[in-house]
């Protein structure tokens, strides 16, 4: 399963080629400011709003990264990648960019609107159920058959690095606002994610304290971390926090966090739903669940950013209509 | 009424001034482009988010580059203006920031959270009945006693200049994409954004067509310029596209747009609808009705955009949750 996993280290210069090979393809997404959310937690919030991206969230960042670096060869036989949408998505996007077939193993349970997204890209996708079937057990007889290209989630490097350019920026732009962050909270599933800005927010920036926000019960990677070793958690359980429901940190992702994560906040599905409704009143911007876990882990005080300068990710809004109406509605 | 309605020309190089004033107060939005957007069209599509200015509309801008040429005497005295919304917001912000009181006019079924986010910045707000009173009745007593300036909501060459700064960025972001514009749709009211955006987009790209959206019902504006004259209409209908209901173009609006405006399109609240829709969907952009009528009009194909490259406005995303769950709840 790891034909192409190159497990060379993740570093801050290949966060900085990473940035170099997304520049002009990728949106520069915009990091905002916001009265209403300084007022409410008592300190200085940038929001990196990557609702924005192509794609609808950060995954085209890693998905462009990775496939830029294919051989004509590996791209003629194709990239496989499984995903539960977000990475389907970019890995779509960024595979018809280069003229290379996708196919993606999807949850049976996908959001409609995370299908139709890919197959307007000419992927192919295969369901699976999540509840009782293994999606590795179904990829690799296809991998051993096709030679395709694997495109992992989040476990590879290039992956990584393409996700990092997201802390690259949001850094960057901070400075430019005239201001050094205090802390970084990334919205946390495998660890793509945080583990690309870990390394190049450390390399940057080496003051700012690097969080990470779960949803309740999917706390995988901060139950890790404490322990100092993996745990597994189960997944069972149905979330709306769909996009980030993983079931234990990557081997790759993993050792980075542990290094550079200090801190770790897990957000009930209430706490979540008043995230999403405060990025419609205040931003204006569109957040999946998942998407939502870092401002909802500041807006709840979990986080506490009284007097301090935080940046946090909103890191992707693809979430179906009917959902979206129903945590509208519930608002107070 | 016109104690500081200064009847100057509007020129390009004051919307290069105002573009200076308001630089590191107000955000540079994203112009976005959408693959969904473009293939829905037939062409290439450049969407000016205005939803993220600050207030959630581009209000800012004009207000801003108003209350900042006041005197210190006059900022004692306060501002005072009348709006369904989103100037009001403009202009309380704009206050706050210079340290001057803002008196703001609003019709009784304003929106919630826009009244909400127009006293957060310390604004006091007089109701009136839209449908059986006259706003100007209502500020007259009050400027006559306490002299203060008014902010009028279009008809100002400060404002009409500060929101031309929309269409100076929007010129410069589709050059830095390496394009330029066929056309450039933008949403209408009383014609301040449009006549703003017409002189500086006139100068900077002369051949780009300047186009007009309004709602079914309210296309004061592109009746006026078809018959050369202003044309009155009744406004005691209700809109969901309270932002932009006016009776007539302005007095300083109208000769401008006249003079620029190239072609205009009427939307329906249905178009309107499904404009919102997929802002939501695609662009993960909340937008207010008001503010998605340009939209409408190049996804409805009433502007057909096939084979060029259009950039629209997105002008505002203030809209309250229960309408806007209603209008997601209405998709097919």
């Amino acid at each position: 399963m790891s034909n192409n996993i190159d497990a060379r280290p993740v570093t801050a210069d290949g966060v900085r080629r990473a940035a170099e090979r997304i520049k002009g393809h990728a949106i520069r997404t915009p990091l905002i400011e916001n009265k209403f959310l300084n007022d409410a937690v008592g300190g200085r919030v940038l929001v990196k709003a990557e609702p924005l991206q192509i794609g609808g969230s950060f995954k085209f960042r890693g998905a462009f990264n990775l496939i830029s670096q294919l051989s004509a060869a590996e791209r003629e036989r194709g990239v496989l990648a499984w995903s539960s949408g977000n990475h389907a998505q970019g890995i779509a996007r960024a595979a018809r960019h280069f003229g290379t077939q996708a196919t993606i193993i999807m949850p049976e349970d996908t959001p409609a609107l995370k299908i139709e997204q890919v197959r307007a890209f000419g992927a192919e996708i295969i369901f699976y159920d999540r509840y009782s079937e293994d999606r590795e057990t179904i990829a690799k007889p296809i991998v051993e058959k096709t030679k395709m290209a694997l495109a992992p989630s989040f476990d590879h490097p290039d992956i990584m690095e393409g996700q990092g350019t997201l802390g690259l920026e949001t850094v960057e732009d901070a400075r430019a606002m005239g201001t050094e962050l205090d802390a970084f909270i990334v919205c946390c599933g495998g660890g793509g994610l945080t583990s690309g800005c870990a390394t190049i927010v450390d390399d940057m920036s080496p003051k700012t304290q690097m969080w990470i926000a779960e949803p309740e019960g999917f706390d995988d990677t901060w139950l890790s971390i404490q322990k100092g070793e993996h745990v597994s958690i189960d997944i069972s359980q149905r979330t709306i926090c769909d996009a980030i429901a993983t079931p234990t940190p990557g081997r790759l992702t993993f050792p980075i966090m542990q290094k550079l994560v200090r801190g770790g906040v897990n957000v009930t599905e209430a706490e979540v739903g008043q995230a999403m409704i405060f990025a419609f009143k205040y931003l204006k911007i569109v957040a999946e669940p998942g998407g939502a876990v870092a401002l909802a882990a500041i807006l709840s005080g979990k986080f506490d950013g009284k007097g301090k300068t935080t940046a946090i990710t909103i890191s992707g809004g693809n979430v179906d209509p009917a959902l979206y109406e129903k945590i509208l509605g519930q608002q107070s």
